[in-house]
């Protein structure tokens, strides 16, 4: 999305520096970074220790974090040990295991002089899937959001309440959760967004806040306590949130404090969304 | 309460000095500053200003700051503008204005000249009413935390969960929500206490999680969002809260969170207690 007049996303293959970047987030939102992801260490440490987060994201970076890994030694022993270091990167997020089964099922049948080109398109192909369900998403809930605004004084906005980061930091681009507000905003809807601190990491408010104002989108910053009395006063038309993990039955692993909003949210009659593509559902749970 | 080892209450009138002395509560947890108030207007700075606060010791502060008042000008006038400016300093607080009913009621049909010492024999009173009152509200809980306990296997400690500050720095001593906790200790029965940090002002963390450390109590500070989490998986036993302001009918206005923290208690059916003096009523609000 929009930082300033250029279009970013969280991550990108820079043809001229034939490199990776990525926005290193821990800055964010005092400083906007961009740095180089070369090695598999890189992309280890850059998962690690959050310069990237979000499940979706973590997802596309271990998969061009094969990609690195092979064009430096694609042998089968190499395949496998990074595909299970990239894996132990981080224990929440089930994209990271998607994207290396994918990357994995594409590579070790093919002889190894071949899986550096195959990696690297297989990890543009996720990304590209990745940007693609975003916007699908945001065009289901587009939907959804019509229907509220409709039922609203012309003019009235319609007030969203969102939990952490599943914002387009969290993904290649578009976000989950923040996908329908930015198709609402480019359909002409007036839209106002609560964004919850989300202690103790406060991604709400060093990411989410940081993304509303890079797009000029009406938000405000909450304590992860307000929620619910904006709620019992009908200040909350919609809450959407993101998803760390999905079991099969669709049950929702996410933020800490996202089920207290579901709570409320369910004592005050107001629809809760959690926006997801299918890799963050773990068929593996029930 | 202890604070190593000296007892100490939030406000109390020391003889030698001749003067109102309070815990600046500003500064804790990091610096323990006590300071003497004297005229009329340090005790409008006092409550206004936060170096006291909780519905009880704002109430007793207040009845101080009309005796300090009485001392200089105990006019019919004096004793009208006292009252109205001390109401002014705190909305929330129903006790602030009960405390002040109950000090013009005292001193309104009293000639001048014997005011001050009216004055001053009703704030110590108030202020041992409010110590007598936590103390009986510590007896009733420790009911319910026996009960509890029985419930245990031997050593195994009560849980109990509070949101913002309703220990004995919101009062005069004991604190309302944790007076219970103190007479379970006292009566040798193991419990752990649940701080939640209370965003945006945070006196869990400050106040709370002082007032247990400098008790010796087993704690340990969570953020706002935790506790939803923490009474799904079985980690809370029991939820106990102050109450700034209590209709006549029992609805209970407390610090913002307060009603997250109420639905989680009932989606889990953990036990959620208010524990208030009467003063806290406000008996003009249904």
């Amino acid at each position: 999305m929009k930082v300033g007049a250029k279009h970013y996303r969280s991550i990108w293959f820079d043809q001229d520096a034939g490199a990776v970047k990525i926005i290193d987030q821990r800055w964010l939102p005092h400083q906007f970074i961009v740095v180089e992801l070369k090695t598999r260490n890189d992309f280890v440490v850059a998962i690690r220790d959050m310069w990237v987060r979000g499940a979706p994201l973590i997802g596309a970076t271990a998969a061009f974090g094969v990609c690195a890994r092979m064009r430096s030694d694609p042998s089968d022993n190499s395949l496998d040990e990074t595909c299970r270091v990239l894996n132990d990167t981080r224990p929440t997020a089930v994209n990271l295991r998607w994207a290396l089964d994918e990357m994995r099922a594409v590579l070790k049948d093919l002889p190894p002089a071949e899986r550096a080109a195959a990696a690297h398109k297989k990890a543009l192909e996720i990304s590209a899937e990745d940007v693609e369900c975003n916007r699908r998403i945001g065009l289901n809930g587009l939907e959804i959001i019509k229907q509220i605004a409709a039922r609203k004084k012309p003019g009235e906005a319609v007030k969203i309440l969102t939990h952490c980061n599943a914002g387009w930091l969290a993904t290649v681009d578009w976000g989950t959760a923040t996908s329908p507000i930015y198709h609402a905003v480019e359909a002409g809807i007036a839209v106002h967004v609560w964004v919850d601190e989300t202690r103790p990491r406060n991604q709400g408010a060093q990411l989410t806040a940081w993304e509303m104002d890079s797009s000029g989108i009406s938000h405000q910053l909450i304590v992860d306590n307000a929620g619910g009395h904006l709620m019992q006063h009908g200040e909350v038309d919609l809450v959407i949130v993101g998803t760390d993990r999905t079991t099969s039955r669709g049950d929702v692993c996410n933020k800490i404090g996202t089920y207290l909003k579901a709570l409320a949210a369910s004592d005050n009659n107001i629809p809760f969304y959690v926006a997801l593509p299918s890799p963050t559902i773990d068929w593996t749970l029930t």
